[in-house]
């Protein structure tokens, strides 16, 4: 038998999904599973996205562009213009999610061997996608009793190297749920200017900010439109993951055609899921009103509700639907599993991500999870109680 | 602004796509431009499939299972063991077109540097493919004198060095159209074996296989069971490029569990696509029959017709829906921007694929051009003609 690649091996396993096979076993043993591992809203897509789907008018599944429709662009374009960010459709090329347009992105600006600084905890497949193109992660640590805010830019500053080529931010942020205010922006993009870096801004959250938060995109930072691209996506605005629609944006054209060889090769992004972006396009305002109030509200119950419990801190978070909860226990990783694998509270019991896969620093956030709060409010109230009872009962606890 | 990879750079323009300027630029002058340089056929979708989709029965357009759906892998296992295929849904893997089955089989069998045998003239995204994962392509001519028939043994032994790690065919090949017999792929066999390579097999065309010809599956050789990975996709199958789903098939356990940490990362191939795909399953055989026949009578014209003009060869297909025909000029490349630029016969013009493109080796297939069948009877007549005019006004050529 071939022996198979180093970077397979390398690849890291996720630590949304390490824990499957346990709560795979849960529910063949007849446990209830609240589901707080994985970003995957309840929240229903905008019914003109699902009706565009329904009355599908044609023959032929074709492929489309490989940078996307040119109908969709123009409207992407319109709502980003909506939205501050002044951009043209030639900046925009539309991926198969976020995901592609990270991998697309890393290849164009970066070679094996390069670095990439991102603050930790990240999004932990950013590391995946790392990996596929060769780079080295270079974490800087936010802390959790600063709310996970922007890193100082010393702490950049002595990360960078003649390698470094690009920095990473995730805003609104998964895991952390924290929204970087524009100071700390724009002192992030006076060393991308210094050191002429890419700046990688992940906004898929955008939408998500709350008590009249409002996001700033690193689109908008002054000195380096040439140094920026933005990762985009539909899956968490329109609550439709399966899409697999996201967008690679960047005012540096010979970065979009060199971004484009890499989309020419795997032809298209899905035509389906793009009709239904499109379409989406047209979600009413009063969609994104009532998704941010259920979100303020499910955001309230669950990190009111783990603060309340002993030992147990939660920074409460501005953006995005997830919170990092550092919890009374010897290791996040086996009480997640062990939630799973030998606890329940009256036949339920939750399943969250072990906050430790969202550090690059090893040994790192051992004591973190992650919870998404993607489940109607009652559910979260209940996940609450059950991780309570869990933490009275887990024999590894702290306290 | 900061300097962009070399990757980027490298990335091989497709030359399906380099062609497209000229081709919007004749449109905008009024001409009409039959396009035979893609693989879209004009086939309609299985209505079983479009009806899954307008039958949407969802709120929400979640995530599937990073692997694909179960029941989705289960029918397509189904599907492998009605052609004679003998896999388990655990050695499938869905993914997002074949071109993901590519570069996640590339990624999880080879690292940057080691080597790929692939016989040309080859899928020009190979080389994307390839240079995505830092792949070097050793390329084998095969000649169009012999129909494009598998290079012998002995050449492939000759190109084996350290580095090489795998073999890569496609099998009914695009962009030949030829079918490789039992014998040659067993002689192949032998060497994977030998020298212990991947065989990776892309069989997307299994479905357009004419008069009888039955492709032999690279899965059905023995002794290499464990060494074989193949690329599937709906694309061709069921007319729906669009969906944007494929597969990735190989009874190495270990290596569909590396692959798996790909999936992982990017989550979950299309659902929407997914839904379709498992629909189309259930297309009736006199979808196939129909579509086969059509296909036959298209190469017949197609292929009679150009054979027909002086100095035109051009081997009959037995399988896909592409034709490799070498002309009499001095550069195909020249001759298809020519045609679209500066020529049209009564208005009308075609767009085809310079051969050269499909050529690792350098200055190869220069007076070749891959033409698509798929349009419909009538229009490729038509092309044939419009080609043949074109050929005996083209200030290059070589008659």
């Amino acid at each position: 038998m071939p022996r198979l690649s180093l970077k397979g091996k390398q690849m890291p396993e996720s630590p949304i999904r390490k824990l499957v096979p346990y709560a795979t076993a849960a529910k063949a043993a007849g446990k209830k599973v609240y589901h707080l591992n994985i970003g995957q809203p309840d929240i229903e897509t905008p019914e003109v996205a699902l009706n565009a789907i329904k009355n599908l008018d044609r023959k032929v599944i074709e492929y489309s562009n490989s940078e996307g429709y040119a109908s969709y662009r123009d409207g992407l374009a319109k709502y980003y213009q909506g939205v501050g960010i002044d951009v043209l459709p030639a900046d925009i090329m539309v991926t198969t999610g976020g995901s592609e347009a990270l991998i697309f992105g890393f290849m164009t600006c970066m070679d094996p061997g390069d670095e990439i600084i991102i603050p930790e905890p990240f999004y932990a497949n950013y590391n995946g996608f790392a990996t596929m193109a060769g780079l080295n992660v270079k974490p800087i640590t936010a802390k959790i009793e600063d709310g996970f805010a922007l890193p100082p830019i010393s702490e950049f500053e002595k990360r960078i190297t003649d390698n470094t080529r690009a920095i990473l931010i995730c805003n609104p942020g998964n895991p952390t749920g924290t929204l970087y205010d524009q100071e700390s922006l724009e002192a992030l993009a006076a060393i991308v200017q210094k050191y002429d870096l890419f700046l990688f801004a992940d906004e898929v959250y955008r939408e998500f900010c709350y008590e009249g938060a409002t996001p700033f995109s690193a689109m908008n930072l002054k000195g380096i439109e040439q140094n920026v691209v933005m990762v985009d996506s539909v899956s968490k605005r329109y609550s439709m993951c399966g899409a697999r629609v996201g967008a690679l944006v960047s005012r540096n054209k010979e970065l979009m055609t060199n971004a484009l060889k890499f989309a020419q090769a795997r032809l298209s992004p899905p035509t389906l899921g793009q009709i239904a972006s499109e379409a989406a396009l047209d979600a009413p305002q009063e969609y994104f009103d009532h998704v941010k109030e259920e979100y303020v509200q499910r955001r309230n119950t669950l990190v009111d509700g783990l603060n309340a419990i002993e030992g147990v801190t939660c920074p409460k978070p501005a953006g995005a639907f997830y919170a990092m909860a550092q919890l009374p226990v010897d290791s996040g990783d086996r009480f997640c599993q062990w939630m799973l694998e030998e606890f329940d509270f009256d036949g339920e019991t939750v399943m969250m991500a072990p906050g430790s896969g969202f550090y690059s620093t090893v040994a790192f956030g051992q004591k973190q999870v992650r919870i998404a709060y993607v489940l109607k409010e009652e559910d979260l109230k209940r996940s609450v109680e059950v991780i309570e009872a869990g933490l009275k009962a887990y024999p590894g606890r702290t306290l």
